[in-house]
């Protein structure tokens, strides 16, 4: 007879839930369907000619060792690759000791969750908030405190309420955010990054879509803003870990990110990464280098920005045209994703499979983006994958829809 | 003034340490070394050309989506590959939804422990047993319950003392046993088997290099005797979970492996995978897939047999020639690694650096591999990663160390 699994099943299993854009990806995927859920990259968007040139370079001139175990932290010309390219970007000095090379920035919230939280400790994040973080961090017993956010970022009066019910650590995606598409200002961080030093807690600074500028002007990193109220020494930082990703910016199937943080910290983050996978693969680590090493990034970004910047821009002028009075949306500056909050009493989760069935149009609700219950009448948009002609047609049968249920 | 990150890690990170091998492999990579040490294929065993094709194949042919983000479970078509070849090579009726692909099969000890273990709970294990594996459920804080092995296998009644402490699940590495080299004789499958049935607890069949078999006949697995047992339906099991890795019949710097479970498990298992690392890298799955596909490894592994079985052959014959009287060893059927006990009261980690710095040579103490403390005279060595000449200078070298401390 087989066992009964589920009776042995750990404490945390029961905390463990599916995240719904997975599952939602699923559904959105059959075919006539205008998806603007998932966070996908563009096809378009992809250097395939370039990425398979690196993967035969690599195995004609390094084949052996690329297809080889490799060490933990990540393959060395690539941390320092990453410290020089994130020095320059940040504008602070960054050691390749500071850089732990993760299996895409979602590992990097595994593994920090796993060297700081303890069932019950308590995480800032922002509501609404990136639901991949969530997840990760609930696996640990994690509880969560709230803040919510203004067209400026986070809201201030609300950090420093929750801070005295002294979080583990404050998590931020201060720049295109998922799943909002707002940027903090430039005043809102230089208050946030007092804050998180006053009270001497740590913070994340996740920037996965940084990079992707449409309009306006380069925001200062909240790390930057840490290191220099730090006064710190060259390679040592403050209070701020900051993770990136090559998934935006040159392909997601390759799985590989990347982090910064004070040696020590890396340290630990490269025991925990020992245990749980033991290392990024060899080979798609040679692939980033020798892409990045090439000016893959100069060359592509501009190239991605182009065409995410025309979907953007033909997402917001359809919804402009035909969302109803009584809806409002975000109008991000770069990033993939814009939010649209419906009048109050719409609840926008069994909206979408009635989306999906009567008009073929997918999107995310909004409430799993929260942990305190909010956002039932919000969703998400990603305008990053569908093709221009899907933009403006999957906006008209999103307002149909919407117009229906007002 | 930078945050002191210590004080706020968790209480499992200080159960956190690092891999002594892992540690060992950078001081046993310097020139002139010759290394039994670590668990490298060789690299004369990689099929380059063959991989490289793949990746042009997969790139040429599917670029767009082998770049793009894929599912948490597994490629699809890699998943039902491995569900035909693993029914296969165990006799067993398996389906492609009892297959999750992992980050290699470390990523399955962190997935298993994830889904299963509490602080505290006793895991049982051979000793001396997998690093990798004490090392991932000793940050779920896992506690181990050890069993010792003979040259036939685990020790049953060992087993069933065990028993009574009420372990969350066993794990085991029943052929050509990393550190050991033993496998376990079918009666002793069928009694641990009839136990782990008996008792209604799960176990965990780890088989990462049973398909490099140099003499001897093929063993029934532990999951086809339970299946056996258990008068199974289809796709369904009893009380165990699979699992194996291309790592040592492909290349490990690809990161795949895979873990077969019932179905239920497997669900878990992915809900688990969806925050720690969100999915396996696409291109890889596509690739590996490509070449399974393709019959690389009915063509490959007797390639890589040829290559080993002589190294074993050879280590053998220089072990015998060598070491000296009151020194004993284990003779592998095949696997990578054969385990050497030296005189009680030798003990072998303050002989590493002195093998290191006076003859060049390095293996693996046998404490670390121990959760009993025991073990303080023994040593692994590994064949697959020497080349010929270095076998027979290495053994050499060693012997000549022991002699000197014997």
């Amino acid at each position: 007879m087989q066992t009964n699994w589920t009776d042995k099943y750990a404490e945390r299993t029961q905390h463990m839930k599916g995240s719904t854009i997975r599952e939602l990806l699923k559904v959105s995927q059959h075919p006539g369907i205008i998806s603007f859920a998932g966070g996908l990259p563009s096809p378009e968007a992809f250097p395939i000619q370039d990425i398979k040139e690196a993967y035969d370079y690599v195995l004609d001139t390094q084949g052996d060792k690329s297809v080889q175990y490799g060490t933990t932290e990540g393959y060395a010309p690539l941390r320092e690759w990453l410290a020089e390219f994130t020095s320059k970007q940040l504008g602070v000095p960054i050691c390749a000791d500071n850089i732990i090379i993760t299996h895409g920035s979602q590992q990097l919230m595994d593994l920090l969750g796993r060297i700081m939280i303890n069932p019950g400790d308590k995480i800032m994040v922002e509501a609404p908030t990136f639901l991949g973080a969530l997840q990760s961090w609930k696996a640990y017993q994690a509880d969560f405190i709230s803040v919510t956010m203004d067209d400026e970022g986070i809201n201030i009066e609300e950090v420093e309420a929750g801070l005295k019910e002294n979080p583990k650590f404050i998590y931020t995606i201060p720049t295109f955010q998922n799943p909002t598409g707002i940027t903090y200002s430039l005043d809102r961080r230089k208050k946030f990054v007092d804050l998180v030093q006053n009270n001497n807690v740590i913070a994340l600074e996740d920037n996965p879509y940084g990079y992707l500028r449409y309009s306006g002007e380069k925001e200062t990193s909240l790390f930057k803003l840490d290191y220099d109220m730090n006064n710190n020494d060259h390679c040592d930082f403050g209070n701020f870990i900051y993770t990136s990703t090559f998934s935006k910016i040159l392909a997601p199937g390759l799985r590989i990110a990347w982090a910064v943080a004070p040696k020590p910290v890396i340290e630990k983050l490269v025991i925990a990464k020992q245990g749980a996978d033991l290392q990024c693969s060899t080979i798609n680590q040679y692939v980033t280098y020798q892409l990045a090493k090439s000016g893959i990034l100069e060359k592509h970004i501009p190239t991605i920005i182009k065409i995410y910047k025309k979907r953007r821009d033909l997402m917001l002028a359809e919804i402009e045209k035909t969302f109803p009075a009584g809806t409002k949306w975000t109008s991000p500056e770069g990033g993939l994703f814009l939010w649209v909050t419906l009048p109050e009493g719409i609840d926008t989760t069994p909206l979408l499979p009635i989306a999906v069935e009567k008009e073929k149009v997918a999107f995310v609700p909004g409430a799993p983006f929260f942990t305190n219950g909010k956002g039932t009448n919000t969703l998400r948009l990603n305008y990053s994958n569908a093709s221009d002609e899907n933009i403006v047609e999957g906006i008209q049968r999103l307002a149909k829809i919407i117009k229906e249920h007002i």
